[in-house]
């Protein structure tokens, strides 16, 4: 039976599927379990399913990328976030002018990835990266009532910078309608995390090549000032940013 | 006149293009020219046209997030990938499955971005991040030559770690089958950068908030043999992965 260019793409797509992405049978579920539709299969020991784990690569990634579609061109744009709970709030960004217009929603992707390490082989074909990623499907809704959409600012301001927000100016009404925020429900989500070593070939083992990993870390440099920060104030203590990765 | 959803919806995304998106008029023009399409206008000091700014940022970067769409929903995916003059490589992923059935090319977006620091602003609402991030729309092919694929390969590699190629083993016939990379002409091109200290109200600077900016950057760490590095073989020197970030 030959297969129509339909069939292969969605063939191609559920290997796609497969391989990335989990669906979480319930919010409520301690793990986001696959469903037949999105188990991991191609690189089964690259998914991950425990809830815990997906919430702390949220958690300690600094932006993520929001893909959305608009003519069939998919658009994917850098912005900052935040996760409180079950729900992922997304920084104002064009997928925010789009929603304006469309109540029902909008579907979007978020992926944040964390780059761990790089990973030399004895082969070109074997290098790789070690990293975390996850990556949430679903219909994002622009967040209204303005006691969640301070809450939502709240979060992904204390994202950058925990506890922030009792220190700052909070938004004034023009800001609060300058600012957009969609909400995102970790609902169908996936994650997955490439850890340790190069795997060779066997044969490449006798190579006198060096195979390992050279870890990648993020790091803050000592804060900047603006020039106007006024005397007797104390620069920011940089440990409060600190990410474990 | 009342909009229509649709009406709206344009508007949004071209509100959206011209804050983001960029056009090359001509692959051999010294920059990256914005079109009328295109022009930067919400945010003008962020648009950057200059080419070897994008090449820059580009080289950069270690991976990037391809978007693609299926039956309408967006799918952000993170790769390696490799400049190589006007052309981007991607390596392989469920778009190179797609694109097997698909002759023609698929519609994809690459977005690279380099995280560079923390704005701390006086005002929630001035918090901001420096960084910096090209956005390449375009159809993307399979690279199916062979001596194409070689050096799409070795192009990727390299990115990972300048000379590696000629010190490992190459690719065999079955890894070559087993890769797929994708190419896109680096021609609908834009990028983004936002550096320096926040920006206050001016009535804001009189508040005793420490104000300013945290560097982020990329460092190596100590490179981790496998375990199975042969005697008299040396590390890796990370000089040679290091990156400007």
């Amino acid at each position: 039976m030959v297969q129509t260019n339909k069939q292969k793409v969605d063939e191609a797509i559920r290997h796609y599927l497969t391989y990335d992405i989990a669906v979480m049978d319930t919010p409520t579920a301690i793990a986001y379990t696959p469903s037949a539709r999105t188990k991991v299969r191609r690189l089964r020991k690259r998914g991950v399913y425990d809830k815990a784990r997906v919430h702390a690569i949220l958690d300690e990634g600094i932006i993520c990328h929001v893909g959305f579609v608009k003519d069939g061109q998919p658009f994917v744009i850098p912005t900052l976030y935040a996760r409180a709970a079950q729900t992922l709030y997304v920084h104002g960004s064009a997928v925010s002018r789009m929603l304006k217009s469309l109540a029902g929603g909008v579907d979007i992707c978020v992926t944040v990835t964390l780059v761990d390490g790089y990973v030399l082989a004895r082969s070109a074909f074997h290098h790789s990266m070690n990293y975390r990623s996850v990556v949430i499907l679903g219909r994002a809704h622009l967040v209204s009532a303005r006691r969640e959409k301070l809450k939502a600012l709240r979060t992904i301001t204390e994202h950058i910078v925990p506890q922030r927000w009792n220190e700052v100016r909070k938004p004034n009404e023009l800001e609060m309608k300058q600012t957009s925020v969609l909400a995102l429900p970790l609902e169908e989500v996936s994650a997955k995390v490439r850890t340790g070593p190069p795997v060779d070939d066997d044969e490449d083992y006798a190579l006198p090549v060096w195979a390992g990993v050279v870890p990648i870390r993020r790091t803050l440099g000592e804060p900047v000032g603006d020039g106007r920060v006024l005397p007797g104030v104390n620069a920011i203590d940089v440990a409060r940013i600190s990410r474990p990765g």
